[in-house]
């Protein structure tokens, strides 16, 4: 054994996003010291989720069954249909808006030079979903970025092939922002676009 | 079950320090997304750490054993002693300077509010310690802040009572810094306690 139990708790904790040496070593001394229940309680429930947590074979979202809770309820209006790239876009939606349709997480986005093709986001899955014929619209909620523009136009083209609406969310100024910050990009778009005052 | 595995996993995370709700969302996201062999490899590091990880029965630092290699080590002057308030501070000071003594962590600081007193910070076993007569120095290095000074002037005392010298790192202007953002307190001791330059 070359390096202490202390030393390769800290060195996992680096496994964490945005978790540095300087943090790791904080985190492990803070649970050693003030949090060794909520310490436990992390290492058992990380444990359980890392091997039970699979993904909804309907929507592709983790979830620990097949078949995800969002995909099972039958009070979700099935006719509605919202592509996001990961769950935690799916998870801002759904605490931002009163959306009351279903998702398809795409996990990931068209990223050629990465390998990421349509069959990793699993677009067979949803090209055969929109063909059962009861999907109306296809709101494209991806990333305003340059892969994730390509894939929203890529998914509009499959969506329409089926006779499915494609939608795409609005870009604009963001609310409460101040124009001075806002990206040129953003602003661009956003002054070219601009729509008329209702009275 | 109220709450799902990735909900609980995402609570279990805000044990760590400076972890809030949208952070802990990320790590479980990235943890399931990237990292699953890594979270696994967290969460048994992180159980055998808070089962099995208690104190050095010498210097009360975080150890496997029951006596911490520092103290076990035959190559340390036994005649220097640093106190310090946590493991984090040895560590700090291990890693800045070449120190070759030996340490003894406190775990805290003298604050009657909080109900730590002499006892709560092992200061018996320092005094037994500083009683055995190996050690000539004790080297003060609790933090400058109200709670640790206190805490220094009260080891002094003890330290004097025992024969053995006391002594306390030095406060100042920090090195690479600027005299426009060093705090006034400093700034004023700083000046105060002002040497001769050496030619």
């Amino acid at each position: 054994m070359s390096s202490s139990l202390l030393e390769q708790l800290i060195e996992a904790f680096r496994v964490l996003p945005g978790v540095g040496p300087k943090s790791a070593q904080r985190m492990a001394y803070h649970v050693l010291e003030r949090e060794r229940e909520g310490g436990k309680r992390l290492a058992q429930t990380l444990e359980a989720a890392v091997e039970r947590i699979g993904h909804c074979d309907r929507c592709r979202d983790f979830s620990e069954n097949t078949r995800c809770t969002t995909c099972a309820s039958g009070s979700r209006d099935a006719h509605l249909l919202c592509a996001v790239e990961s769950p935690a876009d799916r998870l801002a939606i759904e605490q931002a808006t009163g959306y009351r349709g279903l998702y398809f997480v795409l996990q990931g986005r068209l990223s050629p030079l990465d390998g990421i093709g349509p069959r990793e986001l699993g677009l067979d899955q949803l090209a055969a979903r929109l063909a059962e014929g009861e999907v109306n619209e296809l709101i494209i909620a991806t990333n305003p970025t340059v892969e994730g523009e390509a894939t929203a136009h890529y998914l509009a083209q499959l969506a329409r092939q089926h006779g499915v609406k494609p939608s795409r969310l609005t870009h604009g100024v963001p609310l409460g922002g101040e124009l001075e910050y806002v990206d040129r990009g953003t602003l661009s778009h956003a002054f070219g676009s601009r729509s008329e005052m209702p009275q």
